[in-house]
């Protein structure tokens, strides 16, 4: 028996999420399928983080167990075969048996690509939140710079959230813009159920005026998930990577 | 009777191109298709550029000819409302009756986006040509040059291009880097069939290094369809616009 390790790329619109679903098709479904075609072993892969129904991921992380002969870096091609081209395998290798993707000290990293247009374009509505009221990004700057650090992020993870701490370290948060395109790009040890989306609407009313910059500190001090903004949608988020500090 | 002038843009995914196809989807249907459904005529649009199966736009234009009450600036919003999602009417106003998208002095502007990765990103796969080779941007710029200004662009058009003159103008031929995405961005009076994405193909080749960039002066000079590249695939290639010289 071996551990494989697999980094996992997607385009989230089809999928009900990362995790197995009673209803809906899932990401974590497709490789257990695409799985079970290669090996005809019951193989249930574990992920690193289970993306929310219409998150994107450039690399999310999973591992499986299998007895299968085939050598650990070959099945990212071979599981490619299974998969439907919205879901690819970008590499495969082995790792240590009890090497788990959710229990080792790491970091995330994920982007939240917005629009500042009032249309809609066709071409990137699937992976972008357009927003159509002008938004100061300067201003979303000087928000996001009261979440960088260790803080309890309460006020900023939905109610459905059941965690013993809500104390996470944001060691990253920044905005680039390049003509109407603004990128959120955040990095930390761990994000509460729908953080970053509520932290992406946040920003946004502050970049629309609706709140100044300070209200963001108010809002992470009041501990009160109520308190904090709307929810961006989920189409516009993408889990760039996972990083291990330990090695494999 | 109005002629009303639109501005659409696509997702070309789903669609076999512009131009109405006895077998299969196109863009042109789909718009005849709402205008019938929103005025009860039948309406034919006539369009700027029919774009080829599976290019996108940003701003195609269109004209048609209505007997509708419906105010020339509400036409956007009344279509968007029977259009699918990948299709969107960006803005509508009134022109005069003798104005033709094709018949009138236009600059268009293409954009074509690779992505040099070795990897295809589900999230960017049907917008993007993926080249998994290393690519010389600044020997891509070089070759570019030549393109540049008043050519016979024989070389670079489809064998299937029935047209009398073969003479266009290339006002802008820039190519941007930024991280492993390039963003090529020209502009011209007119362009042939398959003309750009013949360009694109040129140019990757050499960038791959396959020739060297002075080989585009040779090509061009040829004037011979045979001697030049491959077409790039045509979801990396989307229609920014077309700009008019004559007022409407």
């Amino acid at each position: 028996m071996r551990r494989i390790k697999i980094i996992v790329s997607y385009d989230g619109t089809n999928y009900c999420g990362w995790q197995i679903q009673p209803n809906g098709i899932t990401i974590e479904a497709m490789l257990n399928k695409a799985l079970h075609k290669l090996t005809k072993e019951n193989i249930l892969v574990i992920g690193a983080s289970r993306t929310d129904s219409g998150v994107h991921a450039y690399g999310n992380v999973a591992v499986f167990d299998t007895d299968s002969t085939i050598p650990a870096e070959k099945f990212a091609v071979a599981l490619n075969q299974k998969l439907p081209e919205d879901i690819v395998v970008v590499e495969s290798q082995e790792v240590q048996a009890c090497w788990h993707p959710r229990y080792q000290n790491s970091h995330k990293t994920y982007e939240y690509h917005i629009v500042n247009e009032r249309t809609v374009l066709p071409t990137k509505r699937l992976t972008n939140y357009f927003v159509s009221f002008p938004l100061d990004v300067e201003k979303m700057r000087e928000g996001a710079k009261y979440l960088v650090g260790e803080h309890d992020f309460v006020s900023f993870c939905s109610v459905k959230a059941e965690v013993e701490s809500t104390v996470r370290t944001i060691t990253d948060l920044e905005i680039e813009q390049s003509g109407n395109e603004i990128k959120l790009r955040i990095r930390g040890n761990g994000f509460l159920y729908n953080m970053v989306r509520i932290i992406v609407g946040t920003l946004v009313r502050v970049g629309r005026g609706f709140y100044g910059p300070e209200e963001v500190k108010k809002m992470l001090e009041a501990k009160e998930r109520t308190n904090a903004a709307v929810t961006a949608p989920a189409k516009g988020l993408v889990l760039v990577g996972v990083e291990y500090s330990e090695t494999l």
